[in-house]
């Protein structure tokens, strides 16, 4: 039971590092000494000390004969910083918890052996499944070298995105808004669709104080982003990417002029390759992308398989319109069973609003 | 506090006549002595023994001297059984718990004015959230005379009721569809509109051991219900009422050989008048419908302002397709704020679907 009160602690503590260490994972560290915490720590930033580390210099007092709560399962390979399991031996810790098994083939289980080898005593699993949760993103980063992709929206309890005019503004209410700004700056890129920019003409920036705000990634395969729309416009002052199957470099300047960037990338059944760009973006170290696209990138984006969450926002109103807008367009399935299985629902209440969090099964229908 | 835990038991105690009271409250009763239960009861069926009587025949020693709990006020005037005032009154019981007020015009506020009246202890207001919830549909009838309206709908998460092939089976789980098997028992009425018989072919029974069914209406403007649909088929042995406009005598006799009951409704803007159709049930004491129609009946009902409560049964599957059907088709609404606003939510696991019931709020927007 302490045990998991101090893990709890730990874990608190690496959410600070939230948008801040992508493409590492956060972790949070507490350090105790006969019932007294007498060290915190955290990843703090890309390329800083690690949570260990941190923990250990912030100690009021000598950290020998201490547990270590960290979420993470220490580093036992020379990174940007030395292992931290050669500083937990150094610093004389006589215990270690651990919530997550780090999956990076460089680590996994490598840092708990040296340890016992040692003579340290190493508890395992603790919190393991708040501990995996806070580095989803990080765990399918490191095993498969691409983005996390979460598909975001917004609809109103018979299924809208939008009126039959086309009007958005706005489905759900403040709180819901709010969390979509802390997502930005979580996740390290959001992406829509030409549709998207011609219709809402969106920012898509972090609008939280002190945020940052992600890579913004425009899918446009024929590259018709209008050059005034309100992203070309910024784009000096944001990352910008353009992603986009047109290879006629004249065309390409204006936006290059603007600070964009040009992303090619080749077509797949007249549309953009999904699944390339994700490869391309992942080479560059690009962890996860929130995906807030309408209705017909939804749609390629699952066919594509790429989509690992579904964040949907769930609105307590009704709009009616067989003209009416739906998050996910395209062809779709030709019946339930061979729609995309979603798992692991979470449900959170944000002001009158509900999100409802689930996981992308694999989807194993073969016959569309 | 413990009021409120024995005016939980009588809450449970009920429930137990769910289905079976209709257009009369639920009621349970619970009678305590000297913090022992010697009585329980509640009101069974339609015309029978009210709950306070039941529990005062089931003492299991003299009622003398006990505290009386019941959920709803009790009632003062002569209706199918003599008032249960008088009852408490002669049984000696000195303290009366009660949850809900009784918004009936004979009753509300009589009852308990005779008992203090009579130097009897009243409480009131006892687990009122719950006791007011038992009886929805009774509170609603009883005030407006017009049946308390549910409209139901499965969708999956990305807001559809059926692929784009009209193939809806099962959008829903086992626990999902056993839900309505019991709402359907629950509430008086379940209506389709002819679209819905013409694409599915439902019988809309209430297919629980034990279950009764409800009475099935038929909303059919033309009288295009066909005969040898499985609703039209069963109407001799389960009550079936088609709503519709057609005046045609002789159109009407196969359907009434066939067992069903044709109730004509005027029009209004081409479609049967809801709002009328609601009036008439209601005279029959019909207290309460449960709408299974599509997304067309759905949006008129709606737009009648008949419907009082939305349930909607969540999939956590995503099936695309811009021509798959949502829940609220017809015109629709321009924009978010001129939408039908939901209130008081909420919501419920079955299985791996989410049950998500809200309040419809009045619609006072008036510029479509």
């Amino acid at each position: 039971m302490e045990d998991m009160e101090y893990m709890g602690m730990a874990v608190r503590l690496a959410q600070k590092g939230c948008g801040l260490v992508n493409p590492n994972p956060m972790v949070g560290a507490v350090l105790v000494k006969e019932g007294r915490i007498i060290g915190e720590g955290y990843y703090e930033r890309y390329g800083a000390l690690h949570a260990e580390r941190n923990a250990i210099l912030n100690c009021r007092e000598s950290p020998e004969g201490t547990t270590l709560y960290v979420t993470l399962e220490p580093c036992c390979h020379h990174g940007k910083t030395p292992p931290c399991t050669e500083a937990i031996l150094q610093s004389g810790i006589r215990r270690v918890v651990i919530g997550s098994h780090d999956p990076n083939p460089l680590v996994k289980g490598k840092g708990i052996k040296q340890l016992r080898e040692q003579g340290i005593e190493v508890v395992e699993d603790v919190l393991k499944e708040e501990c995996d949760k806070l580095n989803e993103v990080f765990f399918h980063f490191i095993q498969t070298g691409k983005p996390y992709v979460v598909m975001k929206y917004a609809m109103t309890m018979d299924g809208k995105t939008a009126a039959y005019t086309g009007a958005s503004k706005w489905i759900t209410g403040e709180d819901a808004r709010r969390r979509v700004h802390e997502d930005r700056r979580r996740y390290s890129a959001v992406m829509v669709g030409i549709g998207t920019v011609l219709a809402d003409d969106p920012l898509l920036t972090c609008r939280l104080e002190n945020g940052r705000n992600p890579l913004r990634i425009i899918c446009d395969t024929q590259l018709h982003t209008p050059l005034d729309s309100r992203i070309v416009l910024t784009a000096s002052k944001v990352p910008t990417v353009i992603a986009t199957s047109s290879m006629e470099r004249e065309a390409h300047q204006p936006y290059i002029k603007a600070g964009c960037r040009i992303l090619p990338v080749s077509q797949k059944d007249g549309h953009l390759d999904l699944a390339r760009l994700m490869a391309k973006l992942g080479e560059e170290k690009i962890d996860s992308v929130l995906l807030e696209g309408g209705g017909i990138l939804n749609w390629s984006a699952l066919q594509a398989g790429i989509v690992n969450k579904v964040q949907a926002y769930l609105a307590p109103k009704l709009l009616g319109g067989a003209a009416g807008k739906t998050p996910v367009a395209g062809i779709g399935v030709p019946s339930p069973e061979a729609g995309y299985f979603l798992t692991n629902s979470t449900i959170t209440c944000l002001g009158e609003d509900i999100l409802i969090e689930s996981e992308v099964q694999p989807h194993v229908y073969r016959n569309h």
